[in-house]
């Protein structure tokens, strides 16, 4: 595919749609944050940044871009890992961070619609004021909506509340060629032909442009209560995850954690956790209306760890207890970059009780490469995010060794009947993974697809099957 | 698109594959209920009608049909109503019905494994019997779990639990070109790459037949109560819904109906409602896993029923009281069907604000069409089901009167932003209402995704979005 350079009459046009200049980024001007996401592994600065505020100006900007065959690449705040807002291809980047308003709360149907550039922390404060709860809880808090609709994210409380999918009620989507589509509604089923909704989630802005999303809310549990549980190794806590599943009692999140994660939070945020002298643990936490409730629920599973070797239970009932245990969990990702000169991840996700096995073979790579691997993640759903660190290696050994012990993982996953990813998505770095793990014919469908919504690959090319 | 018709050499080829004459039906030896669904309004004989028993079968067949350009219609226990299942341009039926193993339970995943055949009621029966739960609740339960997932059925439960896509983990799926393809799995979370799973889900056979399912099952509520509450009037029952909603508390169904309903089902059963003295009442269902935790749930709402105007609250806490109410409940359409001579219906879903509204727009069309429209449904979910009667309307007059009520019942539901289907789907029936309803942009997407799967269009041809 042979992409138009951006020239002086496309930049004119771009300015003529958007009628306010400090929103058109030209070549110097353009930020070099523009260029790469939270990893970075991946580079490529933008020909052209427009920061969009209605729904107009993207569809504008689309059939533009449509007709005359410029790449366009949609960008929230940029904290995605695989590098699927990089413009690899140069063109428009449409910054659609400003579009950030949240246009109605409705009670009545339990319905919150935003703009795509509403961030995480903002929905959960603002419904939660209105003692509603919108459950997805990924630990990165500064993404916005429409990339977390992008890659479909989980987060901690999938275990009960599953992932970001189920409470997407409606879409409004620019398409490639700048129509505008609304899929669904405020309506609580739907069969009216294919799930174009569904398409569109987990699609990462390669199938059309989330212009508006009308999520799904869930009146506020009243009450949650969280259980940090010492194990004398990972192996033993993650190995009693499938117990607690079987056990019939409904954790609203399982984490897992090891020592030197939850000491590089220590560090990085320059607080104390509440306990951290053994090698590893699992965190729970159980919500519900009542504390009686709550209580036979964790009471259950505390015993159930107890008897699988658990050293000891700290219950967390108070607001402010599980709050300093939480932000630890969330600051682990920032906390392991500072610890290293640069890194990858792994966001495999395999059945529940495949878990264990599959962290017992990460340890094995560490010793075997001789490399740094840091892992956490989601114990209750199988969805494990495993970091492997650079340090002071060089270029050339990192890049060998990165290679390898990737491949090596996900070989393992596919082995497990896992996913390349359980929440991050494919975007640019995970390509050749997916091409490993599913079925040539399932990409040819893939690609049917993306030919279907974008015959020139103008959107976001290069990303997840192309 | 000329398709090819079935001769001597097709039927020898598919007796070959299926090795085995008593699966393979050809002419007089095919049973009459393959042309047709539940409501049979639309009519039309295949010309060979396979029982597959091995997703190899349907895979070899699919082959050939394409091959040969022959259209293949998938069939489950032909309980649909929009005729999906109907084989409007002849050719082949695979009846997936004898394909009903249940293949696994698993405990640590909570997952269950099932062949599209299965019955639902065996479904929860069985899964049941190991202390767990498949929430999805169709009044049907003679359906099968592949005819469920390919309408996206929803039932009662949706208010709390959602509808059978939240219930899909994975599927194993036969293309139409006979390519067999695993779409997810046992995993909770999944972000790799275009959810072609949530695609097949609500598509109604036309992009590819179901083979397998992994099901996503929960732990079962220990305990349930319903709140059978009557009305003055169906408005104010319905209007108090909303209330409901509003108030937080977290029925797991809400439905309505109407005097006339329930008393067809009691002539229908010869058995007697708890209580039909009034015009119309409120059921709702609640569960959980202690009394007080259901007890604190209800409470509030009859509370709030009582306020705006409901006669009375009769509580079941007994299985067998609950078995009766809801029994009534399931035989609402048997009920109403045995009571004409033919009818159709209607299955649109509304934002659940807006249920009275279009409900009273029913009594008013019913009074100046001078026609019988009986409806019930899911108040708590917006879902409603009516059913427009022929009683002793000569031919004429009952197409006319059907297609003109028809025409204003979905344009109200368009402009209450509401869907076509709910749950039913589009199937042949309700097809001139999805391109009335939609915008021709996304038509053109489904088609291009039809396309994209199926391009010599043999796959459940003119369904849908065809």
């Amino acid at each position: 595919m042979q992409y138009k350079k951006i020239d002086a009459a496309d930049i004119e046009y771009i300015v003529s749609v958007i009628n306010d200049k400090e929103r058109v980024f030209v070549g110097e001007e353009i930020n070099e944050d523009y260029s790469h996401d939270e990893l970075g592994a991946v580079k490529k600065m933008p020909e052209i940044v427009v920061k969009v505020l209605e729904t107009k100006e993207v569809s504008k900007i689309m059939k533009y871009a449509y007709e005359h065959s410029i790449p366009v690449t949609p960008r929230g705040s940029g904290t995605g890992l695989v590098g699927a807002a990089v413009p690899i291809h140069g063109g428009i980047v449409i910054d659609l961070s400003a579009m950030n308003k949240i246009l109605e709360i409705d009670e009545e149907n339990l319905t919150l619609t935003v703009e795509p550039g509403v961030l995480l922390m903002e929905i959960l404060k603002f419904v939660q004021e209105h003692d509603l709860f919108y459950p997805p809880d990924p630990g990165e808090k500064t993404a916005t909506i429409g990339g977390n609709i992008n890659t479909n994210a989980g987060g901690m409380r999938a275990v009960k509340y599953g992932v970001t999918r189920d409470y997407v009620r409606g879409l409004e989507v620019v398409l490639p060629n700048g129509e505008i589509l609304e899929l669904g509604g405020k309506v609580v089923k739907n069969s009216s032909g294919y799930s174009i909704k569904d398409l569109i989630v987990g699609s990462e802005g390669t199938l059309g442009i989330i212009t508006k999303a009308v999520l799904r809310l869930l009146p506020l549990p009243k009450k949650a209560v969280s259980l940090l549980i010492p194990f004398p190794s990972l192996e033993s806590a993650i190995e009693t995850v499938p117990k607690i599943i079987k056990s019939k009692s409904v954790p609203t999140a399982i984490e897992f954690m090891q020592r030197s994660a939850i000491v590089a939070a220590e560090e990085f945020l320059g607080k104390k956790f509440p306990d951290s002298s053994s090698d590893a643990y699992l965190l729970l936490t159980f919500d519900g209306n009542s504390k009686e409730e709550i209580e036979a629920n964790y009471e259950n599973v505390a015993n159930i760890c107890l008897e699988a070797g658990a050293l000891d239970v700290f219950i967390s009932d108070t607001e402010e207890r599980q709050e300093s245990i939480w932000s630890a969990r969330g600051a682990f990702l920032e906390a392991i970059k500072a610890s290293t000169t640069e890194m990858d991840e792994v966001d495999v996700v395999v059945p529940r009780n495949k878990v264990a096995e599959f962290i017992k073979f990460t340890h094995e790579l560490e010793k075997e490469f001789n490399i740094r691997i840091r892992s956490f993640g989601h114990a209750g759903d199988g969805n494990l995010h495993i970091y492997i660190l650079r340090d002071a290696l060089d270029e050339e050994t990192w890049k060998k060794k990165l290679l390898e012990v990737m491949e090596y993982m996900y070989k393992r996953g596919r082995e497990l009947n896992g996913q390349v990813s359980g929440e991050h998505g494919i975007g640019f770095a995970k390509r050749p993974y997916l091409k490993e793990s599913l079925a040539p014919e399932l990409i040819t469908v893939m690609k049917g697809i993306k030919m279907a919504f974008d015959p020139k690959n103008i959107l976001n090319p290069g990303k997840v099957c192309n």
